[in-house]
């Protein structure tokens, strides 16, 4: 038995007493609250999301399945402060930006068995609802980095297109997040650059455009629409060692977008 | 005393066991969970918000002053229901639809004297954090409302640009919700049509234009603007008795906007 006698007693002490307290015949929800981190990344051909991978048992084997980075918030914990928290000691990402999208507190977002199971097993408390809010972070993925380890666990890198069945309501969490980072682009492009390397080719951001949009663009109209974004510069310089006609680079003028997003952009 | 000695105990009990279970020697949070919903309307000339009068003492004499429509959520309530709940039992309003835009979870927010001895003395609990779910809805002004009661209480009208002290950080949560109702009207200009009557002139839609996005706009171009908006229509309707020319009235084409917003709108 994983619950101790205390948390027991308390936890039907507590809901006698709101019982008794409130207007209603209802408990008051006093819960958990957590954070969940959607890292997006964009590897020149597919939009990912970092997953971090869960193991418990199932009978008497050991499964795995993955969840998104996220953690219980503190006592005196802000919301952002978590964010950023788990970003760092779970994925290993320090100082990025994180936007929060949206509260999830459906009643029964923690009623899988093996989601109640692993909440015993590493919260060690009885977990009966979890509020959690959920960020967004857009990130440049690494080279090589499919997977890796931080502080012991193993994260890795899944095409959003893809997804295996994750743990709670991660899977719906992920979907909103994505329509949520194509109003984030919609409102203000630069979100886009920051899941783009600091060179990139025009393959590069007509990619990413036609993942974030759900749609294909064109290769004339999009070279139109590269000509037309005045904080997107041209370099002299281009592709080395490819089998194909090399391709030029180009960054963003973020002096030119600043400058271009106050007088109204486009 | 308002808490009862089972609820002290219980609330350190649960601490203590907390402390001793998680790797960290820092309580997890296990708090309330609140609604708010900043109710916006438009009256022809101001953007207003639904305030909700709250009573409290400071020292011996009783003071007034307002906060948002919001309440603390039951053990078994989702949030949109919850938001939907605390429309209809505090402002009256049935079957509205709610836009959940931001969760507030500073540790500070519950700190105001005021703000803790108003909790203590309604909901009858210790309450040492709330982490409160934002909504937004977009109503009409019914004629003449500008404060009305509800079930007791007293509610009123307020406009945005010149808000009170508000009860909480709910200055702070109008604000940004004020900067949300821009974005959506941006991205589905449906939303500015919740605010205004069935029938509107172009002087109530080029005022309301104006108060979203805080800019005067020029009445020429509004009326090149209004022309380019396929889906509002003209009647051969006038105003009537007014003392200057009898403007005409516009309305919605809903099935009009429907196709042009398959298409892409603008």
């Amino acid at each position: 038995m994983l619950l101790s006698l205390k948390t027991y007693i308390c936890s039907n002490l507590k809901h006698t007493t709101l019982k008794m307290n409130h207007k209603q015949d209802t408990p008051l929800a006093n819960h958990h609250i957590s954070v969940d981190c959607v890292i997006v990344g964009f590897d020149g051909e597919q939009l990912k999301v970092l997953l971090l991978k869960r193991t418990f048992k199932e009978g008497d084997t050991e499964t795995q399945d993955m969840k998104l980075p996220g953690d219980l918030i503190y006592q005196d914990e802000n919301l952002d402060d978590a964010a950023n928290r788990v970003l760092t000691e779970q994925a290993g990402i320090k100082r990025m930006s994180t936007v929060q999208f949206k509260a999830y507190g459906s009643r029964n977002r923690t009623d899988k068995e093996r989601d109640i199971k692993w909440l015993e097993n590493t919260a060690n408390i009885k977990v009966e609802r979890i509020v959690t809010i959920a960020y967004i972070a857009l990130v440049k993925i690494p080279a090589n980095a499919s997977s890796f380890k931080v502080d012991g666990n193993e994260l890795c890198w899944e095409p959003v297109v893809s997804l295996p069945d994750l743990a709670f309501d991660h899977n719906r969490i992920v979907g909103e997040a994505l329509i949520h980072i194509r109003q984030m682009v919609t409102n203000d492009p630069i979100y886009m650059f920051h899941l783009l390397p600091h060179k990139f080719t025009a393959l590069q951001l007509r990619t990413l455009f036609e993942r974030i949009y759900g749609k294909t663009f064109d290769v004339r109209n999009f070279q139109k629409k590269l000509k037309q974004m005045k904080y997107v510069t041209p370099l002299e310089e281009y592709e080395k060692n490819v089998a194909h006609r090399a391709a030029r680079f180009y960054r963003l003028d973020k002096v030119e977008y600043n400058r271009l997003r106050k007088l109204g952009l486009e």
